[in-house]
């Protein structure tokens, strides 16, 4: 109860362009990018950038407004970067995402209320699971829901049959969202860096399986969750969020996991948010994240 | 993408009975209290006592398994406490509960979606809202939809339409999830001590309307979100849960609004867990929980 | 027991120069301030820059790398600065501090370590207390403590005893860490936005006395630590850090006290940090901060 | 600046006695300790229990007041036991402690601080170093400082000069305040679950050498450290206490190093108050605290 309502509800999103810069650092980018936008009486409405002094690379994310081409911005910036750097201008539209899960709900139903209210850049194709559990919430949202059982089957088939599914609904980005199969190596292949998971462990701590029995045989006084871009290596890609909360002796490993539960659904929408409106950069097997 | 399931889905509750005892604190009580159990041959599963030392007040809450009659338990308890104590069984079932809401939709969601998956110890009644704009949101869930309008009518002809519903429904408890109309003392009179608030603010800071535009103005570095039981004087009620997420000066008002719903979110539903599983007392304007 | 250590012992401080401008903001400041710093051939090592678009307010700073005539770096971003602008470069050597404290230790011996340690840009010229409890940890660190009692005296001559020692001191800054005596407007003035003070609360919650005895009463959840610039009014200047731990029933008001001295500390630690690394821009009655 | 003190300086420490026990657990058994107390007309101040339902282990920590025979308190407790439970009394003196050091003052500071106000539990008796840094730190405390070299020396003779000093100074507890050498085997069980370590990581994350140029390798988005109690294998020890703060893009590891300091102080400040106040069960490799 609280008088005075503060929030319009889905605000439009915003009409700026995005540029996203990498190369090797030099003297003088930052003058050179902005007057390039400064040429083309573009405003530029937020700037990040960040030097890696270590690795001599630099990293740009600016937004402007203006009536361009914004071809030509891409044009001209990506002429004055050294060699070694890219320009690319973000598309304006929402990232197409299929979603994976298993039985657990709590990291679906949030993204499913999320994009349900415009929340995150993102149009949820499909839902895919390898149980029947979770048809009855992806459906009352609307969205399509395959079950792709993996009993009675190869791993190969299995994902062979997913395969299929993607093939039809052609996303930019994965999620999986508490899916609880491993991938093979060649499956994350196709989509390496175009699929986000999230662990349920603060990596590198519990690597692997059923973290929180680990986490409880460890003793520790934290638990947390990870999400990260999923490489071929298992749980060893670049991490986007990870969060953590604090635990006691009186948690068993079933209370832990219940616990962590927020805070997975907090870590990966956050994630996927950041993701999705382009403020992510992979740089090695590290993120800079300009939020 | 996690090898190995570690939650079963709704684990079934707990069939363990709940007693609740407060009164003066005197020498002797745990021991006498524990010995009723312990001559029925209870097993106590879980206690948590508290002394308030200032106050000479006791409060204990314990969980025990037996198959014995719970009355006669009570009525044991009841009869060692000093005057001016009270011991109670907590009823087993669910608690009828009936939410509030306007047009934000993430409290409420969060509510849908954990009472759908059997996570919270209540019974959703029926949404009343004074806005359409969550109708769709509620019925997907299957929860009836009560919209009653304030436009064109005094708070008094409003308050006595919510009234008739909420005489049909007859609630335990009453939650608003972010409701945006101020309720009139005698209104919350009814349902003193009953009812359970959102505030976006941490309580005592930013009082009344528009927390964020004062967090915004006044310059803070943190914002928070509280939840309190609502008394006859506005968000001064108890508190049950409080939270808090940094902010800076990138942060409009808006910017918090939005930074601030899911603390909101996690804060309400955390409070409602406690509340609903018996585990927050009473004590003058404070709460004891026993978590 | 960690094999090998990965900390040098007081590293030497950064040589760079240190650029700090505000201003109306207008399209393409960025462009040109980094455009005179090209031309002169200098590596910025560090930007930050934020536009208030409400306030329509632009705030750079700027660390930089040159061989250089600092003060025509100065003048030429000076002259290309819209009306109702400044620039100015932040003094290379260590801010002049005398500290104020009354009988508590815990901020103050914070202070005195880093400063022993060469971890704050501060000389602490003396340290004024109306009390002699904490001499002797004073003068262990070997700077001057001055007692100026204020029992038999008047406000007016207490402070009057206290600005005689500031007149020989001649400090840029003051902090009041934990002082416990109510400055007069007439003393705050004289250093307004050069006084930063730790309040034992989360501002705005428990301006005032006793803050924890407040919290307690009011049942709150969450307990924390302000650091803020004094002004004439108390407790309602600009606000530096703020940082909170979570509390229960189990915290008398003395408990809260003590769990909030390490907050205290930290908070203090941190915003002197970021003040005398001229982090901190105010706008208003609100802080800008470049971390 | 605030009007009024709210704490007293070194309020004196409790005089009530504390019992300690742990045993197979078994109905009733609450009721029948608090019974030997309550028949002795002692006054339970405080109390806590925990049952490890999985173990099927008992624990509880019981301050009482009362003018008895403490040692027919215990005698009475031991007798009502099952089979392989223990009964004890803590010592009401100040544990003595010998800390560990290498050249990183912050941890030590922060010990000795506590220690001449009086806020641990602890009689400090000595500072042992391999290196002279701290030398004048400690000996501003009045706190003996003693140099033992490891250049030139095996691990064999060095251990054996810290022994020798240990054997004249007898302490209960170490301390390892950022002990930058690794402790044999041998060393290490003299004084097994009686020594207590800080750990630069939120382990089990990063143990062994160089935790933050890990972190920074690895690209984590929190670092931490860790209390614990050393046991034969490094790192590996029961945990007392953990916490973390985020790191981002703009930290290298030195950055992590640097921040990462407040957070080793305070997570070992805390773990040293908890175990000299004897709120720490070990339970196999996992602790039980009593907060």
């Amino acid at each position: 109860m609280t008088p005075g309502a503060e929030i319009a509800c889905n605000p439009s999103p915003s009409p700026a362009h995005l540029l996203l810069v990498e190369c090797p650092d030099r003297r003088g980018l930052v003058h050179e990018i902005t007057g390039v936008l400064f040429r083309h009486q573009c405003n530029v409405t937020s700037n990040h950038e960040f030097v890696d002094a270590q690795a001599n690379r630099f990293f740009m994310r600016t937004e402007f407004l203006g009536d361009v081409e914004a071809s030509e911005i891409l044009e001209e910036t990506s002429r004055l970067l050294p060699a070694g750097g890219t320009a690319r201008l973000a598309p304006r539209g929402k990232r197409r995402v299929v979603v994976f899960a298993s039985c657990e709900h709590h990291c679906l139903a949030d993204l499913l209320v999320r994009h349900a209210f415009n929340e995150i850049n993102a149009e949820l194709l499909a839902v895919i699971s390898n149980h029947e559990t979770l048809r009855s919430l992806v459906e009352k949202f609307g969205i399509p829901f395959h079950h792709v059982g993996h009993e009675g089957r190869t791993r190969e088939d299995h994902e062979a049959a997913i395969q299929k599914r993607l093939a039809a609904l052609q996303p930019e980005w994965l999620v999986l969202a508490k899916y609880m199969r491993v991938l093979s190596a060649g499956f994350v292949a196709r989509y390496a860096h175009r699929t986000v998971n999230i662990h349920h462990s603060f990596l590198p701590a519990f690597v692997g399986a059923k973290p929180y029995q680990q986490a409880f045989a460890r003793g520790v006084k934290v638990i947390g969750a990870t999400a990260h871009f999923v490489t071929e290596r298992l749980d060893e890609g670049p991490i986007i969020v990870q969060q953590v909360i604090p635990v006691d002796h009186t948690h068993s490993a079933a209370d832990m996991a219940q616990a962590g539960r927020d805070v997975e659904q907090i870590v990966l929408s956050r994630a996927l948010k950041l993701v999705f409106e382009e403020r992510v950069f992979l740089h090695g097997n590290r993120t800079i994240i300009f939020d």
